[in-house]
């Protein structure tokens, strides 16, 4: 007998994790004899507590398609850490009895470190409250620093945009740094990993061109070494152009630009690294600068996304479930990269217990002696990412965009309150 | 007996001005009979005082062709305001001095306002100072405030690129705000004049979607009301995306979010609106925020050019060329809309005296009657700008862009200190 399965999107949404909801549901399509309908929860994890379910069987099969050229999170996602039995909740058991009204024996989670996790710790319901369940993760996060898998499906999609966005604002700093702006500095996301700084440096293809120095969370913060490198592009380039990870730190590891809030994992919310740099430069090197903050335009940017990753993310959607129809519990679909030139993958597979609250950082040997680039090892990984284009189609001058209908599942179980 | 060409380019540049510069050079090609060589000027009009010209003719015909796939300014742009022999200077006694030693007829400055004042005075070189040029203004400004014209080019690439930026953020903050980002804020460029900030209000096609709210620089801040809006937006959509103006002011004129700096035309330099509205919404509102400030980035973004304005610069460039060997000294080349549904355009001619130092403000009846977003006249206007997409070569997963020989024309003056 077929059992429903339930798909969730998890923490922070990518310009291409709905390529992995197409992957996840146009595959359960396939396979009707294990899979029943699949519901997805309305803001991630809290449509299964609230019994918020979407039921996507109500969506034609060309909505679904169209979810691969959607950036963002077609169903809504959250960033919500379960709180199991030892911290007095009982949201596993609630998961469980909404699981069961429902008959959900597929759990596909996707998300990141954390939400691993959370996969990880539904992975063992039927251990530990006795239902069966069968929970597979989905690997998603613009961070690139989950293990095991080479990459992270999200990563390369922003890595193509912060390269190509580099690549063109310093031809634009180039061609006017005679009059006018000298120093331009981008910010982009990657709060303790570098990933997305060394992205930026694939811009560069020779010396002259941008960017000329990457600011890496990996490398503690010199405000002297900062400013005379600065100085030393200026003088031989004429311009200087800077990418900079906005979980700069100081050699204490603390942030160099906190906003003082934190999310609800209880990690610093950071911003403001650029600005902050901008008025360095400004002040002790009287150097005219601009900046620019990509945030959310970075990990949304659908129109620029890396083919490769688009794949990738479709594919792992469509793994997880062929794993959970043969039975596979507790694991997470991986890419495994079988050659660089050319660039060549296939499918892997982890064991959640080897992935869950695991933090892949950068190997310091990506990053050059000085800390200031990358190095030739860096680039020959990230270059194969960022591979292929896959434009949205476009509509009146905008790309055209899904929106399902998102329709309810009637509710079966009492009123709960997160 | 054909005569040298001289073509510069003027102030910030575009993703499209390259278009304008092979327009330029392409068209002059064909003219062997009235035009010899494009001297280009190296760094701008700086290169016409300096005598730091570049040979054109050197450029193999594919690399002039690629210009229309590169963003910024091929040959450097300046910010520099000619001094006339008012104010003490001798700046056009020292161009005429140049074009004549390198037989100059010839004048094509590609810029926006300031720029027409100086491509105007130029073109008064024949009566005032005795020597005999045709000086054609090709129009450029990504403020899309040069009068007479429907539109500038390099503004519908910029306006295509901040609506599909916030459609595509306002997507993800959309997905996220049951649990995190409720209010989005993305500044865009615009210092006096509202159309870029218009242009981001294409990205919604219904109430629910972003963006909820446009600050303009037309329409004088109020805190208070803007706050209320706010919250009302984010309980009725459960989020709120704002496009924001760098040049918002108050109702005294004062911009807010002044970095205390001025270009070398006099005008403040501005950055920074972004982060203090999310300050603001933050302590006031208590709501979680992200803000981007998408700064060099929109004008460089060369990869999601509109088609419409890539066609439209390059037609300018070969238009001035027309003009000019037709004898037009002291004009521009405009873009007239004969048609908005469908849309359809074609070149026209405007007086630089009615061009030089007028600013297009947005017409009142563009902004919604709260201030607070565009009208179906202002859509009307922008969408056609916007249409059709212009991708450049991709190589490696980046997009392969043109860098010129600049090889340098020999000097025949003596050195001089602009």
């Amino acid at each position: 007998m077929p059992r429903n399965a339930f798909y969730a999107q998890s923490g922070g949404v990518t310009a291409v994790i709905n390529a992995s909801a197409a992957g996840v549901i146009e595959t359960a399509r396939k396979h009707r004899k294990h899979i029943g309908k699949v519901y997805a929860g309305r803001n991630g994890i809290l449509g299964a507590l609230t019994e918020d379910l979407i039921d996507t069987s109500k969506e034609p099969a060309a909505s679904i398609r169209a979810l691969v050229n959607t950036p963002g999170g077609a169903f809504g996602s959250a960033r919500y850490k379960l709180k199991g039995v030892e911290k007095g909740g009982h949201e596993y058991e609630r998961l469980v009895e909404v699981f069961k009204a429902h008959d959900i024996g597929y759990f596909f989670y996707n998300g990141g470190n954390d939400s691993a996790d959370t996969c990880l710790k539904v992975s063992q319901i039927s251990a530990t409250l006795g239902y069966p369940i069968i929970a597979v993760h989905v690997p998603k996060t613009v961070d690139n620093d989950l293990p095991i898998t080479d990459t992270c499906p999200g990563f390369g999609s922003v890595a193509k945009y912060v390269a190509t966005s580099m690549r063109e604002a310093g031809l634009d700093v180039e061609s006017m740094a005679k009059t006018s702006t000298k120093v331009f500095i981008l910010e982009v996301m990657g709060r303790h990993a570098g990933w997305i700084t060394a992205a930026t440096g694939l811009a560069q293809s020779k010396p002259a061109e941008a960017p000329h120095i990457l600011l890496f969370p990996e490398i503690a913060w010199n405000e002297e070494a900062f400013l005379a490198r600065v100085q030393e592009v200026v003088r031989q380039f004429g311009f200087c152009a800077v990418g900079a990870s906005e979980g700069l730190q100081d050699k204490d590891g603390k942030f160099l630009s906190e906003s003082g809030l934190k999310d609800a994992f209880g990690h610093a919310q950071l911003g403001g690294v650029a600005p902050m740099l901008a008025n360095l430069v400004q002040s002790r090197l009287k150097l005219k600068q601009h900046w620019a903050v990509a945030d959310y335009l970075q990990r949304a940017a659908r129109h620029i996304a890396s083919r490769t990753d688009l794949e990738q993310s479709y594919a792992v959607g469509k793994a997880a479930v062929e794993l959970a129809v043969k039975g596979m519990n507790s694991v997470m679909p991986t890419i495994v990269r079988t050659a660089s030139k050319p660039y060549r993958w296939k499918i892997g597979v982890a064991k959640l217990t080897d992935v869950a609250n695991v933090e892949k950082k950068m190997p310091r040997d990506f990053i050059s002696a000085d800390g200031y680039h990358i190095t030739a090892k860096c680039r020959a990984y990230l270059e194969p990412l960022i591979a292929g284009e896959a434009y949205p189609p476009f509509e009146n001058g905008l790309p055209r965009y899904v929106r399902l209908k998102n329709a309810a599942v009637k509710k079966k179980t009492g009123e709960y309150k997160p």
